[in-house]
């Protein structure tokens, strides 16, 4: 398998958490967001969307959308649960992660990240919702391990991706104590130094 | 089942076309969702996302997010692939409605719908990225039936729910003859009345 991805974007990066973890061989095909060639006519011809992740399997089929992946990759394994209605619950996170934490989270990070942005250039409405997204988190992991069920999934694996990296995006978890927890209950399952996610150590 | 839902919501009707298609038997709770109910402490008992729609089974467990509630009810039928690789084909379609087509098409139309805008004071950013989203749909229904794989599935569903809608958010598909042939495919599998969705008969 290759996996096309961007090394500073989370939505790639939850791709090699996974297969990292899964023990999967693969071949990683850095391709930059900036550089324009997710748009090119050979990169479209992997994926129409004109995005990364995509993944291109060993018989050339392809997948996009970082969220469709985990959960192809995953299926039949124990990151994600045979069961219709657990399934469900974890997909529940993966959209709420695509359309309510990605878009404002992350693109804070892109803005500064990529374009270079001072954390008071970023827009106020995002920010809000960002903010609101990692309250959100840390509601739901009062008394919980993980987001979905009783265990460890991809929906963990999606939403630390970001929430891992919101420092970079100038967010600070200092009063969310259940996320910073949550954070370093992935990093152990994912065997990820400290240096690679939020730097808890930072007091 | 209860499906608590807007019935001008496009996210909403989705689990009210699948479930109509399937013949499954439901009772529809309309949630306004304007009043501000989702915020509320009963509400947020069903979906601690507080969004709509929510679907409560039988047994009082609840499902959030409608592409994760439309996989959660066409498992295991025709409208979603047994296969992995294309039930991820469809998933990608999924997340590609919520991140790229939802933000842009579905909330110009809540800006003109819900609350009261004209065409012209809609955000030009919002509105550049509806265009290129139904771009993007018609030149993948070029020679296509339907937007993943051979068949008929819940891709075509979701992306119908605000495509089919999307004059209502100051939209034209004139020039997108493909993604208007596709309107009018779904529109006969889900039996739907020309006036139920866009209007091509306006020519």
């Amino acid at each position: 398998m290759k996996i096309y991805g961007d090394r500073r974007s989370g939505n790639c990066l939850k791709i090699k958490y996974l297969a990292d973890l899964m023990g999967l061989t693969y071949e990683w095909v850095e391709v930059e967001v900036l550089s324009g060639q997710c748009r090119e006519a050979e990169f479209l011809k992997l994926n129409a969307f004109g995005q990364v992740p995509v993944i291109e399997l060993d018989d050339g089929r392809c997948l996009a959308q970082s969220n469709a992946i985990l959960t192809f990759l995953a299926r039949g394994s124990a990151y994600y649960p045979a069961d219709g209605y657990e399934a469900a619950k974890v997909d529940e996170w993966l959209y709420w992660e695509q359309y309510s934490h990605e878009p404002y989270v992350a693109v804070s990070i892109f803005q500064m990240l990529f374009l270079g942005r001072a954390a008071d250039e970023r827009e106020g409405w995002r920010v809000t919702r960002a903010e609101a997204a990692l309250d959100l988190m840390n509601d739901r992991l009062s008394g919980r391990d993980w987001l979905a069920g009783h265990r460890f999934t991809i929906a963990d694996i999606s939403l630390f991706a970001y929430t891992g990296r919101c420092h970079l995006g100038g967010f600070d978890l200092g009063k969310r104590p259940h996320v910073e927890a949550w954070l370093q209950r992935v990093a152990a399952v994912l065997r990820l130094d400290e240096a690679a996610y939020y730097p808890m150590s930072r007091a």
